[in-house]
């Protein structure tokens, strides 16, 4: 279709013709498609002047919470409902899933982004993905790539060397696209090692394009395309949002005067058109708000990660659950249990069909006496910018009202995510900690129920804690999820998809997030999260994989076999409390012998299971050969190191209860011998051994420096390390250029 | 003189003769000269078929040793002791001193190098160029640059950002240049930032001539030279060793065919020959050994850190030192004590006119019984390559011995540090920690001295003992001065000059050194050694800066003045103890609200002070104004950062006795408005903000998407992060690429 189009219709078609749709292009019978916001709720505007606010669709939990679940099932089915209401508001493409990495606990993002894991933000956005695409809707996968900061955003390098471009920040998108076939992709603002996202040909067209394969539609990030010729050149099809009146003309001129190839432009205003010929497929439909409502809660359930329940002296378990069923009387703690926190700022900010809060919802779940005591005030009402406000009174009313009740549920979080601004620490408000303090100290029956986008400090306070419940932000059935948990109607499986360290010093990302001067250093490498903790053997609050449930859960003997195709490690999983439960087993790889830098661990697949009380499961773990792969900066390729891979299965990063240690067999290399291989290169290997031995044979008997340089230990150790081609400077050495250029051919031929 | 030569001879003067004379030229009177190494003593080569073995001369302390005095002259002293043996045995170029910062505790030549921190390596290097010049001896100034491990030492690129560049690892480089004016400085045999040192026209030409005015003569390292035209094109005048036949072809070649423009060849020989001819002055000279060795004595007392002197219960002071002309026994364990470890391995490694041990001077300074045992067994005597082998026999022996006596000093070490190879770990070896656990359990009055090139792991072993002493590599006279501080003839004055960290795994550097596959990334970037532990607040086992003495000092109140010329603060320092003894006092500079990264603390200025017990001595620290500079990589150049700078001074890193704030006034700065500068820095601007107000101003009234924009906090704040140049995608920007063009000209004319 788009061959027939003129140049202009064809630039037309390839910049937005507003915020939130696509250009038509009439005489072609191109109609213009809606895309917009976001990924967890369809944020269709409601006036068109109004960028930011949206039509009430369902506020499903942001991917901080989703992540949590480990569950891709349950993403799938959280993508498969955002389809039906995309179908019901005519949407064609709705704006996610955002997967980038949590490099830091200080991303303004980290609400919209799932995890610190490559492997786990892959896995689930691969489903969430299928789901939506399964009602003839696209998604777009975002931002691509190594958009992990909002501090200036729209200029900043991510200055980071290849191996962990590959090993962490593309092989999420990676694993999606591949796996999922997004009908389209939205690149990102920053820039990667000095060249911006959106006119980069080695990001879009090399890896994205050639190396895998992909198909669908790029599209810019809202105001990303900084010089619309280049950015075509590099391979992205669709300019947003729109109209780029001026970008459309310089595209004109520049396939008039040669300076851009009118093949480009062709191809990719075909891809537009294709896209907007495949969301036609699509049929209206009216989904079930309260179904929808109803997954939000069940997936906000399955996202509460419990991370401490400790028992009080002179009880037999831990303060959870509560008994609904119980006398007595609860103190609500925290403006937040009336006003939730459920969702971040910016352009995944929903208008919710309706909003639950954990005050009501514990009020309906228990026949206790329940009293709420504010705590703190906050500042706006949506708790997108909430700042909370510290008040003596209030704060004297809640510990007065815990001092006075059974049990203390205090409701405390961070006070703001926001895309646009990231933030500047990870401790707790000054009237939160002083309102754990204050009622902790009037009555140790308290537990602390946190709602926060990104990960907080919980140390020191958390010691005087008995349980704590990480909430997250978790949409507009949040409230009704935390009573399910409090109560024990949910038995609580969420698991922490980024650590939470000791303190922020302590965070592999510190000293360098989030850069300066237009740069930002990836100093930690590939030692993001966990792999960095780890790997320097750091203290943490609570690690990556942690969380509790209210039953408990045994590991046998695990065993591994390793296969043409990957690995495969299975271990029997017992359900040793009494209460049916959901156990997330975990297989984290090493190498211990591996000959390039590795993290000490790495998650490499895990399964969510349930399990009855008293039951066992058998758990299969597959490892597909590919994710063994580091990749190779000498060969500029994947390359699985043979060797013993240590299987541990656990329970977190750090609660490894099996390991089964199997062989792989290692893809062949072979690293060419030249001129500026070492005298040990060339030595290792057998033919350039068999070479130099003939150079440098007759040296034995010889009376020159360099037969001395031979026969002294250290010298050799010296010269060992010395490329060939330098070789020739030291007296009496054999080595001129044309013998050296012998070697190389001998030794490759 | 060179511009008569002829290219052939232009071009042999620029590569060695041999490996350690220059290449004579006779018809133009020019001789070759003797260049040999090392940086503690004269290894000249005693034949010429051993390029390794030297004539005796004086082993004076390696840098590691020299560093920990903190005292510049007493650097001079030994540069200028090393002049006379230079003179005495006709060498014309001293290969010294070795500058490079000790990046990772595992640099395989961390011995020959003086700290972590480039302030306290410049000031030591610059008085020991003084001092060795002052007889008409040229030093050389090593590896420039980024030369910080042995691993891959020929090939490996170090990839550091600039600002890093410049404030750690180029530093002290340029102190030594600028201040001490040295004859020769070497190129390293590595990459920097994937070009090679001895080929970098920016390292050699553009930083070290261009903008330090160096005027001397930049050597290669030996075999350093890959590219024979390129080197001497991007700078290098002295091609080592020689004779590099084909590299002299090469040139002719080069400048016949114009490869090479024959002026650079020319000025590489002429400054090749003033080098010749500078050496002429230098005079025959017979130096006094023993005069020497008391120097070296002198020096390595100086340089003994006291990390540890508990008193034992019943005891008021602390174990050390111990009284001359006590009666009893003392049991002296360990093999080292008999036979030193006191030098190095590789080119540094020295032919010592004598060589003392501990062993012999404990005995003859006490009346107590002295006994020996060996605890364990070593494989070279000479120790540079010493292996401990553990032997039960030997370790009952010694444990039954320091049981049966009223005190144990029991010698242990590091086996092996050497150029040309990285250590693998900072732990002692087995038999020496199974040496340190069975002495001391026999025996608790125990002090433990160790013998070492680099830092090694005290922890958790240093738990048990009550004395540690850091006695580091001490050159040939280290037995006395060990000796010396035992006994208290000498009240120890070391203070460490690198940190020693509770494990390897808390280093700035231990995720990423050495690297692979040809690249090391300087992950730890500004964060080197003490800067990391202190910025991360990471605990140390013992912190840069920190030593102990016999007596004790107490710090008054600090005053300082900020001038045009740089910062001067005072602080008097009072000797509270019972004996004289000199105090390290250390100055620390933080700029608490600064604008860019910045270590938490950085050494700016320190004194070796002696001090009279019961005394008090007035202290001026001064900081010169360039030494306060960070370097902008958007400027690109030194900037001093204006405001309250906090000047610590203290015994420590971690040991802040006194603090004075002063307030210093920045470097005018202005970074130019341009269409990439962001709404924000526009209207942070004054003339930017007064030209956007005119073309922004009309929009309060008007009902478009921008001026809605504009009314909602949210989006004001997404688009005060937007370059102008972007902002003319969303509808209703007035923002053509001709209005940013006048606003760019109107905000910067």
């Amino acid at each position: 279709m788009a061959p027939e189009l003129s140049v202009a219709e064809q630039a037309a078609l390839t910049s937005g013709r507003d915020a939130w749709h696509t250009t038509p292009v009439e005489s072609a019978g191109i109609p213009a498609i809606t895309v917009t916001d976001g990924p967890h709720g369809v944020r269709l505007t409601a006036n068109p002047a109004d960028m930011l606010r949206g039509q009430p669709a369902t506020c499903f939990p942001p991917a901080v919470a989703t992540a949590s679940t480990w569950d891709p099932v349950l993403l799938w089915r959280m993508g498969e409902a955002l389809g039906e209401e995309c179908r019901s508001m005519d949407v064609a493409v709705l704006l996610g899933p955002g997967i980038n990495l949590k490099r830091s606990p200080l991303g303004g993002r980290n609400f919209e982004y799932f995890s610190e894991d490559p492997l786990l933000a892959g896995v689930l956005a691969t489903q969430w993905v299928l789901g939506l695409q399964s009602h003839d809707v696209g998604a777009t996968v975002k931002h691509f790539a190594v958009n992990n900061q909002e501090t200036d955003r729209m200029r900043i390098s991510a200055d980071v060397d290849e191996r962990t471009l590959r090993e962490m920040y593309l092989r999420a998108f990676h694993r999606v696209v591949t796996q999922a076939r997004p009908w389209t992709m939205m690149c990102a603002y920053n820039k990667i090692n000095g060249v911006y996202a959106s006119q980069d040909p080695w990001l879009l067209t090399q890896v994205l394009r050639d190396e895998w394969g992909y198909e669908g539609v790029i599209m810019s990030d809202w105001g990303a395309v900084a010089d619309r010729v280049a950015a075509v050149a590099a391979g992205l099809d669709l300019t947003m949002p729109g109209p780029d009146n001026g970008g459309d003309k310089a595209l004109e001129s520049a396939v008039d005067d040669g300076g851009l190839d009118k093949v480009l432009l062709a191809r990719n205003a075909a891809r537009v058109a294709a896209l907007v010929d495949k969301a036609a497929a699509r049929r209206p439909f009216s989904y079930d708000r309260d179904a929808h409502h109803a997954l939000a809660r069940e997936i906000a359930g399955r996202a509460i990660v419990l991370l401490k329940n400790d028992a009080l002296p002179g009880d037999e378990r831990g303060l959870l659950p509560l008994d609904p069923a119980a006398a007595g009387s609860i103190a609500v703690l925290g403006e937040f249990a009336r006003t939730p926190r459920y969702q971040g700022g910016g352009s995944s900010l929903m208008n919710p069909t309706r909003l639950d809060n954990a005050l009501d919802e514990i009020t309906a779940s228990t026949s206790a006496t329940v009293r709420f005591a504010p705590g703190y005030t906050v500042s706006d009402g949506l708790g997108d910018a909430a700042e909370a406000g510290q008040d003596q009174d209030l704060l004297a009313q809640a510990a007065a009202l815990a001092g006075d009740s059974d049990v203390a549920l205090v409701f405390v979080g961070s006070e703001h995510e926001t895309e646009g601004a990231d933030r500047t620490g990870i401790d707790l408000p000054a009237a939160h900690l002083a309102l754990i303090e204050q009622v902790t100290r009037a009555n140790p029956r308290t537990v602390v129920i946190l709602s926060n986008g990104a990960v907080l400090a919980t140390t020191p306070w958390d010691a005087a804690v008995p349980a704590l419940i990480e909430g997250w932000l978790l949409g507009q059935a949040g409230g009704g999820a935390i009573a399910d948990v409090l109560f024990g109607r949910v038995n609580p499986s969420g698991r922490l998809a980024e650590t939470i360290p000791l303190k922020l010093a302590d965070h592999p990302s510190y000293l360098d997030f989030p850069g300066e001067h237009g740069h930002v250093r990836y100093s930690d490498g590939l030692y993001v999260g966990y792999r960095g903790f780890d790997s320097r053997e750091l203290e943490v609050a609570y690690p990556f994989g942690f969380g509790l449930s209210y039953t408990t859960f045994g590991y046998g003997e695990a065993s591994a076999v390793s296969g043409e195709h990957g690995l495969e490690v299975r271990v029997p999983v017992t359900n040793t409390g009494e209460r049916d439960g959901r156990e997330v087993v975990q297989l984290y790889l090493s190498l211990p012998d591996s000959a390039v830098t590795r993290a000490r661990r790495e998650l490499k697949a895990f399964a969510s299971v349930d399990i009855e009380a008293g039951q066992t499961v058998e758990v299969t773990l597959t490892v597909a050969r590919d994710d063994l792969a580091y990749w190779d900066i000498r060969l500029d390729r994947w390359v699985v190191e043979g060797g013993e891979y240590h299987c541990h299965v656990g329970a977190s990063s750090r609660d490894l209860r099996a390991t089964a240690v199997v062989t792989v067999a290692g893809d062949e290399i072979r690293i060419p011998l030249t001129a500026d291989s070492t005298l040990g290169e060339w030595l290792e290997d057998p033919r350039g051994a068999q070479a130099i031995g003939q150079v440098f044979g007759g040296l034995a008997g010889e009376d020159s420096p360099m037969a001395a340089f031979f026969a002294d230990p250290t010298m050799m150790m010296f010269l060992r390390a010395t490329p060939l081609s330098r070789m020739g400077n030291f007296q009496g050495s054999p080595l001129t250029p044309e013998t050296i250029a012998k070697l190389v051919a001998a030794a490759n031929d």
